[in-house]
């Protein structure tokens, strides 16, 4: 039987990026297309430890279904790494825990959008959040960026002449496509347009733990007073992401009763068992300590990948520097086809995502995003020579 | 700030039911009003050891990212588990492993569901069906039942005049609310109305294994010809709900591939961890030892309510009789109010749930839910005392 299926579903991923992913997934190829953490770092002793005692102690507890918002005892550990990590303040009980972050994207698209309402993002921005967002049928305008991530003036322009916008997805730090970050200035100046607007801020923040350099700038969230901005996070990238562990906080708690009331009939709650685990590793081991080795091992294999780039790629093609996180995106020369580049990357057995599939409207056809947490140096090595002989074919 | 929310959050579930279920969770009361597991026969030390086993065996993989569909050996085990239980013969490839099968019923509203399309369900139905489905601002058409469940003569009527029906949600077995199950006669008649219109058909079976007397009747999907069956499954009632781990399953693999692409975008996948830990113990334990063990606790239950009932409630009062699940559906005599008896237990200090929360349109005012699943005998004795006595003083 052909099923008589709900319009979103014709807007739901494009057949064509999902099989330009497939291309990049084949075994015999390097990938940068993944964004997968280092597996060898997980701590795998101390999880399978602390889930067998978790178990025997707390059973009969752990195993039952429990409260939507999540578990009280984890709930007030992330209040704390907020404060502690990103300078900024939240009530325990305006904190939902999710299955992962990906599930507050959808949860966001769910509240706001109606079809037709417009969502605003940064140009370029996260597939996944595009995708969860396309599945309530909404508009996208996208905000001019520049190297120091959105340009607050053109998101004035944009509020000036549109009133339809429901909400901005932003990824200050470290962003995914870019690996750009957004200055203390930027940041400031972002939230005076948003105050002016009264517009509700999504800001996503998978992987400001992993800062290489610098200092961890203040979240959005910290410098919210009129209860503005949702902040999600998420155990994924400081921790395991196969425990799906993520987040979504506010200063306003009745924003969060809404994500809570969404969450109830959306999967219940969150897989207890997984947020007994990392409760449970945080009281008996040193996740700070941890996430420091990770961020060793990243700051590391970017100096790999763009010593690699300075040497391999031609003139011409330009790269970002990101001060943490696990992407950087590069743009080859005006004239030269990214697509293209894309093609005889995979004859040549290398691969990265092509950048248009971070565009929700325009596509520039200049760009591809390059993730480097998940490989050793020789094959970091190897990958971008492939990938700038490919790149001086199309050229 | 006032939040400008989308048009579906009015739908989300009255506050006026949250409030009444809020009601019956007060410490000091005995609540035959939740749908909770019995946790005392949780197996806590078979899965503290298999957790631990597991995690040294595979963590790298398993804390990894992983496919949306599903752990391949676990999907492997649901299809040869739905073929020895329900006679139902399903690709291992059709199925899609769930975080709970909540998240299957809010999957099939966003996949079927424009606002104003018709949902068909019985009636009374489950309430968190319900609540998912009304996130996609659906109208509900209620199909008559009796004591044997559905009446298919009388869907055959709906389906006649009305074109807007998107599927029909369904429990044929050990309903909830009702503890009534269909007869291989009426899954028949239904087949047959069902092919005659084409209509999708979603079968939520969470309880199924939990028969106490009789067999095991085909599962609707088993009869399924044309691909309009999807099947619903869980690993709540027969394990542990605290892992949240539920499948949608079907004939025609198609579907299911639409149901992955909004799993991507939902939660990415469900729990790794999860998936392993109950695969890991059905590779190493009797799944089935251990439902049965279920099973005769169920119905010892079933029957010490049913006497206590018997014992208590005045002339004029009706019950249904289960042969499995988790509850059972009183009926108050015609011009007694059950939400008059619903305060009064409260005052008396034992709660059910409120009848009419499972009615989308109708309200009777004549029924309560009642879960004998999590209760220990002098508890459930006491409590159908002070119902029984709360019934008397509304008659």
């Amino acid at each position: 039987m052909t099923m008589n299926y709900a319009k979103r579903m014709e807007r739901m991923q494009s057949s064509e990026i999902r099989e330009l992913l497939k291309l990049t997934a084949r075994p015999d190829i390097i990938s940068f297309a993944g964004g997968l953490p280092a597996p060898e770092l997980f701590p795998v002793e101390e999880i399978a430890k602390v889930s067998h005692d978790l178990v025997l102690k707390e059973g009969q507890q752990l195993l039952q279904y429990a409260a939507s918002e999540g578990r009280p005892s984890l709930r007030a550990k992330i209040a704390d790494r907020m404060l502690a990590k990103y300078h900024t303040e939240i009530d325990k009980d305006a904190i939902l825990i999710t299955t992962g972050s990906q599930q507050c994207l959808d949860f966001v698209g769910k509240m706001f959008l109606d079809p037709g309402d417009v969502v605003l993002c940064e140009s370029p921005s996260y597939l996944g959040a595009l995708n969860a967002f396309n599945a309530y049928e909404p508009d996208f305008i996208e905000v001019p960026t520049d190297d120091g991530g959105l340009i607050p003036a053109e998101l004035d322009k944009i509020l000036a002449n549109n009133k339809k916008c429901k909400f901005i997805y932003v990824i200050p730090d470290f962003q995914n496509p870019t690996g750009r970050t957004w200055s203390l200035e930027r940041r400031k100046e972002f939230m005076e347009v948003i105050n002016k607007y009264n517009l509700p801020v999504v800001e996503d923040n998978p992987y400001g733990e992993l800062r290489y350099e610098g200092e961890i700038l203040p979240s959005l969230t910290s410098m919210d007073t009129k209860g503005l901005v949702m902040f999600l996070g998420t155990f994924s990238k400081v921790f395991c992401p196969g425990l799906r562990l993520g987040w979504v906080a506010g200063k306003d708690k009745s924003v969060i009763d809404e994500f809570v009331k969404i969450k109830q009939s959306a999967d219940l709650h969150t897989s207890n068992f997984d947020q007994g685990v990392v409760d449970a590793f945080m009281d008996t081991y040193d996740l700070d300590a941890h996430v420091q080795k990770i961020v060793a091992l990243y700051k590391h294999r970017r100096d790999v990948i763009i010593k690699a780039m300075e040497d391999e790629f031609p003139a011409g093609v330009e790269w970002t520097h990101p001060e943490g996180g696990l992407f950087l995106w590069v743009t080859v020369p005006e004239g030269c086809s990214a697509s293209k580049v894309f093609h005889k990357c995979i004859e040549m057995k290398v691969a990265a995502v092509i950048g248009d599939a971070f565009y929700p409207n325009e596509k520039t056809d200049r760009s591809m995003r390059i993730n480097f947490s998940n490989m050793p140096d020789d094959k970091i090595i190897e990958g971008i020579k492939r990938m700038g002989q490919a790149i001086k074919e199309c050229l």
